[in-house]
């Protein structure tokens, strides 16, 4: 058979440029770092966005929509904030044939428009929280792109919300970041998480905190797959978000904000991808089962659509491929690509036999399996299925992952995977020189595995590695 | 009880904009033109793409995304279309601190990026039809813009598809418009519409042929809901969208695209809102049953709870309403304004005898019902209403639809309604003299009712009204 992609250990990234164009994932745009997602990726963000949304409504947000367009001078008022986004600012000067009195940018980020609503939406403390969360495309003037993973434009959901006390942002920015975050990446993209507290240096502009979800790709490099940040009262001040407490007193609101992208149909990719294409998660995945004709006859396609109808009826996602003028080779290297859990060769020798072949694409095992047993076996398979990602990709995250005891010992081991070291060793000065290398301090974490709330905790584990 | 909208028959603008308003549905963005769709606009708004995505799935469309900015220059490669969209375009010159080599202007529509595309993926007939489809946000720049009716940024669905044939292309801008549009704005937003071809004046920019929908609004203009274009091989020959035929042919494609937007969602407001607010149609609806504790006392919350969870086990979408510290005639008022199908109030002296009260929203009407019995009547009075939402819809129009014979007469009958004249009586210099005096044809349609393919079938009837 026929190389179709490059493989895994001969050039990762030529491996993940091949998937993405072979599988039909995406391709770049016309404008520099842009990028198309085509219908097999798209079909793959929506099942991200379904469960996400699900999740995220389950916290109590409501969804909203603010303008893509915001004037320049918003960004201005956090000073942290503009100095982080302006670098990345694609600026509209022209409308309707005229210059604009004031350029507008294209938003890479909404914490300075929504504050802006919220300022006047939020009059006493029974306005708190206020909850909201929007799904839209957002823009920052990259240059070295990569499909999902860096693009200029890409979709994402961002939540924000305001508070009457830091602990209640707190203990919001924190329930999204599990209840939301974690929680659909292990149990749904069955990706195992890092989780943790950024330091200074790599938080968000205009955060006073930052938490995040850090995985580990197939290349032991690491992937930021969702941020959530608490912004203290520096947009609140900056956009007099305030509300009359139950006191009576006028007090500055407590806000956050939180993003997840399309960048986590990349992670999903390199966590779990082989070197015969996608392998999605059972749980996600767009198309749980193939059903495939093999070849006509003695009423096979008959057969198969009945088996997809049965399925269907179980609350399967079944896809249906009776193409069989197309070489069955061909078609079967095609779904390997495009990492359908489950393949159903349903042909006439089988049949005859009352079988059906089931082909797993977790281990590229096949088996014939009664047409008696078939929906309680596929059932069980996806199950299967999706516990052996997740327990393959969290071995993985194990095996590469050292203890190390000092700096140096770090910046080594962060070359192939995570090294674990003490903050103590390694500090802002230590993150700056491993920055030079390459490296970066990817979070910050408890000995018992627990999110801290500060850099200045004692006994901080720092997660240093390469990463995307 | 204070007066909380401007009545229809007083200034039926404003009425909309109070609606708008006080309804919390959406409100001015910063920039000029652009609008923040706040939580219970944008609920309407998830319903009505859960319900158009799913038609527009049924009928093979797949979804994709395509990017926010177009090289101006692709734009120009269409002349027809060009001309239509160069005075609304929003253009980025600056992108990352530097003016750009080349400028780009934010998507109006995206016909020519995705024909760009199309032309890569289309290589022979069995690539074809091609039907793609995207939900995102476009831009056109405008000067008078009124919240969801016409606004410079706004959200839609904009689906593009390729066909080896002109019939084929056809008969499928055939299907979305009745398959995905007629059926989602007659049975699920209860909106009659008028559909027909657009004359050659009213067509898009770049099409030969534009089918639409026209919805006549309570104070009797016309609002096009939606639009379903036969682009010829207009875009495929500027595209280079060809196909190698079955015959060893190259040939250009057939292509289509159609739209529809939040602009419903004003149209929804404008068909069956009334003087207290908000009338949702129940199949619509994103809360189609309020529960609303009454007052507190004698268990009524924990009734009112099991009410709520009864419901939604009988898959109603039910809101619950237990802020007894507000004043009920306030959420009263605010439950009027929101439009929910019912409310069911629970108190403590109704539910002593068994009841609770089920207050309409359709025409006002309250009466208890028994606890017994009060999902099933829920359940006949949330389809009772649909219908009859719909049929009063379906009346007016039919009142304020005047039979004319000549181009006066219509222009006169227009000032209060559709006017329906022979199209030979128009024509296109009858058309461009209703225009002057601010009436447009909004459609020709066949005596029979059904779309004709062209402006110059003999014995059409035109559609005229004023419009937003």
């Amino acid at each position: 058979m026929a190389r179709v992609l490059t493989p895994q250990s001969e050039d990762f990234p030529r491996w993940y440029q091949d998937v993405v164009a072979k599988a039909e994932l995406a391709e770049p745009g016309p404008v520099r770092g842009s990028q198309v997602i085509r219908p097999v990726g798209y079909a793959i963000w929506e099942r991200v966005v379904a469960e996400m949304d699900a999740r995220i409504k389950a916290t109590g947000a409501e969804n909203a929509y603010f303008p893509l367009l915001i004037p320049e001078s918003y960004l201005r008022r956090e000073a942290q904030h503009v100095e982080g986004f302006s670098p990345e600012l694609a600026v509209v000067t022209h409308g309707g044939g005229k210059p604009l009195d004031e350029p507008v940018v294209i938003r890479p980020t909404s914490e300075t428009v929504i504050g802006e609503f919220m300022a006047k939406w939020v009059q006493s403390y029974r306005d708190l929280p206020l909850l909201l969360n929007q799904w839209c495309n957002v823009l920052r003037w990259e240059m070295r792109t990569r499909l999902f993973l860096r693009s200029a434009e890409f979709l994402w959901q961002e939540g924000h919300t305001a508070h009457a006390t830091e602990d209640d942002a707190r203990a919001y920015a924190r329930r999204i970041l599990h209840e939301a975050y974690e929680d659909l990446m292990v149990n749904v993209l069955a990706i195992p998480v890092m989780v943790g507290l950024k330091t200074v240096r790599e938080r968000f502009a205009g955060a006073n905190r930052t938490y995040t979800l850090e995985a580990m790709m197939r290349d032991r490099k690491a992937l930021q797959m969702g941020t959530s940040h608490e912004l203290g009262q520096n947009f609140a001040r900056a956009f007099e978000i305030d509300y009359l407490s139950a006191e009576g007193r006028q007090e500055y609101c407590w806000t956050t904000s939180w993003g997840s992208s399309t960048r986590m149909v990349g992670g999903l990719i390199m966590c779990h991808g082989d070197d015969n294409g996608l392998r999605l998660p059972p749980r996600l995945a767009p198309v749980q089962v193939r059903v495939t004709v093999v070849k006509d006859g003695d009423g096979v396609v008959d057969a198969a659509a009945k088996l997809r109808d049965t399925l269907r009826d179980a609350g399967v996602r079944v896809g249906f491929d009776d193409r069989t003028d197309v070489p069955f080779g061909r078609r079967a290297v095609d779904a390997e690509l495009r990492g359908y859990p489950i393949r159903l060769e349903v042909g006439p020798r089988d049949l005859a036999a009352g079988n059906v072949v089931l082909a797993r694409r977790f281990d590229g095992s096949k088996r014939p399996v009664s047409t008696d047993d078939v929906v309680a076996t596929v059932l069980e398979t996806l199950e299967a299925d999706q516990r052996a990602l997740f327990d393959e990709a969290n071995a993985r995250m194990a095996e590469y992952t050292r203890d190390v005891a000092t700096l140096d010992e770090a910046i080594e081991a962060a070359g192939d995977g995570f090294a674990r070291v003490p903050w103590s060793k390694v500090k802002a000065a230590g993150e700056a020189k491993a920055n030079d290398v390459g490296v970066t301090v990817r979070c910050l974490v408890r000995k018992d595995g627990s999110v801290p709330d500060s850099e200045d905790e004692k006994g901080l584990v720092a997660y240093l590695a390469r990463a995307y």
